[in-house]
């Protein structure tokens, strides 16, 4: 048997992922947004008004703007948590420290912070290792697969949506170098998938409306809408959301879709703004349209910061950073069990920047041991340095500006702004390079961490300091300001390699549209000079967990492959009126755990049928003999088939009596009667095109008299692409 | 024989277009977007080494930065002859006007003015009526129809975008109410597609260069980038740019795709700026990114703003224009010989506003005769209602400022701004809606005339005025400005309904980002009322022109019909090893101009090939018998059919002798062996679905021994549409 035509014998969430760039995993299923046309599909969609069809537009528009709403709620939470929980922790320590100056005991203080830090990464650990290990990260991988049509366990699910907003509140209010940006896209993403459904698989909650859209295909669209939604929320930016969902999910341009996706990302950034301008106290002001805020850049661009913009040691960084950050995530294999996940992640808390909203910890530090507000006395240095490794970084002259601490102890999102619109002067280049080289490992550690968190923020603020440190080095043409963003444009760009989408993004959180084409030379440089060595960030961890992602275009030199050599052969057929225990028998065999079937008569194609349609006829016993026998029987409906998606029970579950093995089952009404199919001689790019346009998920390979020869799946495709040395083929491996 | 399988009998530019919704035009070809992978295409493709592909990948960015390059250029070019020839125009006027003053002879000046302006608008006139028809009007239809798979003729050449620069320069500088905004899109379209070939047809000169994307799978990609560039050089909009190509054209989105068109759009708009720049003595300001420029919107929206912007009388004029420009063009079915069309043209020409840098006449006039410099005496109105029936318009009190006498002599560009940005109380509510509605009269007369112009600017003006208007009556909340800028939004949305790119061009070219919402929320309103009485402009004129073009989805209530009875049947098919004469026979039947054939062995089918193909293979003398007797013939190459590309000789060409009917000729090497074929149970959804994601062209129906029974052209598809009751079927129609 083909390997490609196994699945996953053991459903359910994965144990253990197999961290080879060299191994396509088998254990992933795929979606189906090919809608499977048959019989009663086409019966319920004739039997449809156009009225019909009109209010299912309607329930559309209503879904996107639910979905905006909540995800905009949802990030409103998220920022109001944070904001109050490290106001406590502050308060906390602050009382501490007017308490115990008088006796000395200032290291108390430090290590009553350093212990709240450990307490509310824990948590966030906690949730994330034990409960839902699937909440943790930005999610951002786990949506790109799911928008490429890759089945990835439990990650649209509620329970990751709750695991995940507590996470990165925790997270976040931990002082983690982490930002809550990321998070916000997934979570937009399970909001989408939740409310399209209308009803909580986990609540066992049936709401019966939005029935229709019970299926991968409308699903989709919806998340992608969610996800759109997310970055909307995140960064304030409607544009960069549609584009980002773009990018990363819809091959297939939709304009309706694609104004959709709009509406929830507009009404998602309107419900963010209005939320936080209340709480602000500032209703009607409408000033926060996303989590983070670049500033105004009010000065336009000049030829001068276009010719310079595009600098090749751009790149450096964040090359870096992609080559440490798999050692990471490989050495993170010897860190599976969650004990040890939390610790670790306790273990980095304390060395986290401060993330305080008005940082009395370092004006306290400042203020006492340093004789004047801005200046340290050396002493306070070593006292310091012997507390925490970090606060050697505040090393700095007397009298000095110390721009360090002002980085490392406020949020990241401050300290991006200030590297963006602090006036030339305010920065000295030394503590710069050193902050910047600190912070970058100490991002590169936390990103893969057991807890719910971002890369963004991180990789914006060492973007931004190194630009800065570049633009002082430079200062005779522009103002380092402008060089901190084109920094943090070039670092983000070359870790997460998106391309129009975070132009836009940039673009829309800065404000000005005149800096699009700098951001975009520099995206582009990164792009490239990024390719070159190693791929995006998302890239690799996709990599990382052998996942059979479609890229966009078939590998240009694989015209010689065609669908005879890239098919998985022979294929389980079934008749169109088949044996039940034959069909039971095939399901459940463990070792070809195929998903989709071919349905021929007699040796002709003339349909295809998919396990899930299999299970729900099994369980609804729809055999010929008993219809024949109990003519009051209700006929199945498509209804059915819509109550159990997306969790189908597995084959085991059905109970079928040995008399019912000997029964027929009539598929013709079922099965979908005008499957996609191709013949041998199709080169891979042609079948790969086919493949991905129309969002298969099985595509059957024919002979010239259309008898079926071969089934070819996303993994004969994904399994081949462009290596060093030309063509390379993956293997496939069970797990 | 099936109607929809004929094709234009007379092939070249046509002569009458049948005005009527109602019909489908045969005459129309359509472009195959999906590679022929025959094994020529296949043996090429498998010699390519690597780094071969690596080289076409950076030919395809050299192409799309000299795109952007020469559309810049071009854009440049247009503005600073426009300003040159306009300049000139207020000299000579001027200079009469000084001479005449005191002899009374002002009428004389006036009348100068008019004839001026007439012979300017008449040039322009002369050329698009006498020399090429299809460079009147935007252009927009066309390139919509392009990028959507149908051929216009003519529409991509070079004498297309000559006469299309000149024309817009004389329109523009002969004062009619349009804008050099539209005719960039066409310009920076035709600048693609030259380029992309490496050679001009027209001109006779091959380059020898580019010759891989001598095909119409690339030709497309390049144009919608050139279509990019053109709105990106008109509006300063890259992104905008880009989603205009999206939403219009690529109907399969990919990423490089996008890049590529992304970076032509940035470097279109740089080159505009940085030439203007010079151009204004102001190098290295790079002000100018656009043709228009809103000036920038410094305050940021409020709540009240954006509650009260999507007003349903936003609609109700671009609906009235809609509905008035179809009579128009109606109308104009009657001046369809080209002298009617100039004079037509040179008849609107005296009654446009005045498009003059400085306006010397509005002020002479106002000087001269209101005594005053911002005065008018009665007389003065009396004499110039005799003269035109515009001035009737400048009617105003004593002592008032006019700002009718503002809006109407300033070029339309700075009247949108000066809308937009002058503080509230400098319009007088009753002449800006005189102004609104008799510039909307004008605006729908000029549009359609046989010149070159676009409808961006009029429809932003008269949005702008009607918004302002609207913000003075409502003038407790924001101020009018911004009204302004809602009004020009609901205005254009409402005519071209264009969404996401709309709204994106909007913003890029406010600068200002906090715009979006508010105006998503006006072209949604424009979009949802509009749609609710008329389609847009744009496809108003495509179904005018009875161009089959083919939406992204099928009517949502066409799940009745399959493959079976939308194809046309029965087919005309070859053998693989056909006769010359049978070829030629059927290639010259006028009645039935098929364009695509599918090759059988012996009743199974086993490929497709395209007429261009067969006559390329004629041309050659490709016979059997040929190739044994003088075995040193050289083998055809891909390049043969690339040099045909893209004007294949009709057949009557093609002479073929007595004895050469009765060879044979082998098909195999040539036709596409692995043809998109359907069950003829196919859903009509499904069969589109697959037509449009891939750009086909034909798309074989079979039975279910893969026998051919019919043949899906663009034509059965097209012809089905949701009217007032349901699903309606088009007739097609020969001319």
């Amino acid at each position: 048997m083909h390997p490609s035509l196994l699945q996953d014998s053991v459903r359910g969430c994965p144990k253990e992922i197999p961290h080879n760039e060299k191994l396509l995993s088998l254990k992933y299923e795929s979606l189906d947004y090919d809608n499977s046309e048959n019989q009663l599909f086409l019966e319920e969609e004739r039997r449809m008004s156009f009225l019909g069809f009109k209010c299912l537009e309607i329930s559309r528009w209503v879904i996107c703007g639910l979905i905006g709403f909540l995800t905009g709620l949802i990030a409103c939470c998220i920022d109001i948590a944070v904001e109050n929980l490290a106001g406590v922790k502050y308060y906390v320590v602050k009382q501490n420290i007017e308490k115990f100056t008088e006796v000395g005991g200032l290291s108390i203080s430090l290590i009553l912070w350093a212990v709240l830090n450990s307490a509310f990464v824990m948590v966030g650990a906690v949730i994330v290792a034990f409960f839902e290990p699937g909440a943790a990260g930005s999610g951002i991988p786990q949506i790109k697969c799911y928008l490429n049509g890759v089945k990835i366990p439990r990650v649209v699910r509620l329970k990751t949506l709750v695991v995940k907003v507590c996470g990165v509140i925790c997270s976040v209010a931990g002082g983690l170098a982490v930002g809550k940006e990321g998070p916000m896209i997934h979570s937009g993403a399970v909001v989408a998938a939740g409310v399209s459904q209308g009803r909580s698989t986990s609540l066992k909650k049936d709401f019966k409306i939005f029935e229709y859209f019970r299926r991968d295909t409308e699903k989709r669209d919806f998340v992608s809408a969610g996800a759109a939604a997310g970055v909307s929320a995140a960064f304030g930016a409607p544009v960069g959301g549609v584009l980002f969902s773009l990018e990363e999910g819809a091959s297939f341009w939709n304009q309706m879709l694609t104004w959709r996706i709009f509406f929830a990302s507009m009404i998602s950034t309107f419900t963010l703004n209005f939320f936080l301008s209340i709480y602000n106290n500032k209703p009607g002001d409408l000033s926060s349209p996303g989590l983070i805020n670049f500033g105004r850049f009010e000065s336009d661009v000049s030829v001068c910061l276009l010719l310079s913009s595009p600098k090749p040691c751009v790149i450096s960084l964040s090359t870096v950073c992609l080559v440490l950050n798999p050692v990471f995530s490989v050495y993170r294999v010897y860190v599976h069990r969650p004990c040890l996940q939390v610790m670790e992640a306790m273990l980095v808390a304390p060395l986290g920047p401060d993330q305080s909203e008005d940082y009395p910890l370092q004006k306290l530090c400042l203020t006492l041991w340093g004789g004047g507000t801005n200046k340290m006395s050396p002493v306070g240095h070593i006292f310091v340095c012997l507390l925490f490794l970090w606060e050697l970084l505040l090393f700095c002259a007397d009298g000095e500006y110390n721009s360090m601490a002002t980085a490392f102890f406020n949020t990241p999102e401050r300290s991006v702004r200030s590297l963006f619109h602090n006036p030339p002067g305010s920065y000295n280049p030394l503590t710069l390079s050193l902050f910047t080289l600190t912070y970058f490992f100490l991002a590169c550690w936390t990103y893969g961490l057991t807890v719910s968190a971002g890369v963004f923020i991180p990789s914006l603020l060492i973007g931004a300091a190194w630009g800065r440190l570049f633009g002082i080095l430079l200062a005779v043409w522009a103002v380092p300001g402008k060089y901190a963003l084109m920094g943090a444009a070039a670092q983000l760009g070359g870790i997460v390699r998106m391309t129009l989408s975070l132009t836009v993004i940039m673009v829309e959180a800065t404000g000005n549209v005149t800096y699009g084409l700098p951001i975009m030379l520099v995206l582009l440089t990164a792009k490239i000079v990024g390719d070159y060595f190693v791929e995006g960030l998302y890239d690799i961890h996709i990599k990382l967990q052998s996942v059979p992602f479609l890229h966009l275009e078939a590998p240009a030199t694989s015209h010689w492959l065609t669908a005879r050599e890239v098919m998985g052969a022979p294929v389980t057929c079934f008749n169109r009126i088949e044996k039940v225990g034959t069909i039971v028998d095939v399901l459940s065999n463990t070792s070809t755990n195929h998903n989709g079937f071919p349905v021929v008569m007699p040796v002709a194609i003339c349909g295809l049928i998919l396990r899930s349609q299999l299970i729900v006829l099994l369980k609804h016993k729809v055999f010929v003999e008993l219809a024949r026998s109990r003519l009051t029987q209700r006929k199945l409906q498509l209804k059915d088939f819509r109550d159990a998606y997306p969790r189908f029970p597995p084959i085991q579950s059905i109970h079928v009596s040995q008399d019912e093995r000997e029964c027929m089952m009539d598929l013709t009404e079922f099965m979908n009667p005008t499957p996609y199919t191709v013949p041998q001689e199709t080169s891979l790019p042609r079948v790969f095109k086919l493949f991905r346009a129309l969002g298969l998920r099985h595509l059957v390979v024919v002979d010239s008299e259309n008898r079926v020869v071969g089934l070819v799946t996303r993994k004969d495709l994904a399994r081949y692409h462009l290596g060093k040395h030309g063509l390379e083929e993956m293997q496939l491996a069970q797990t």
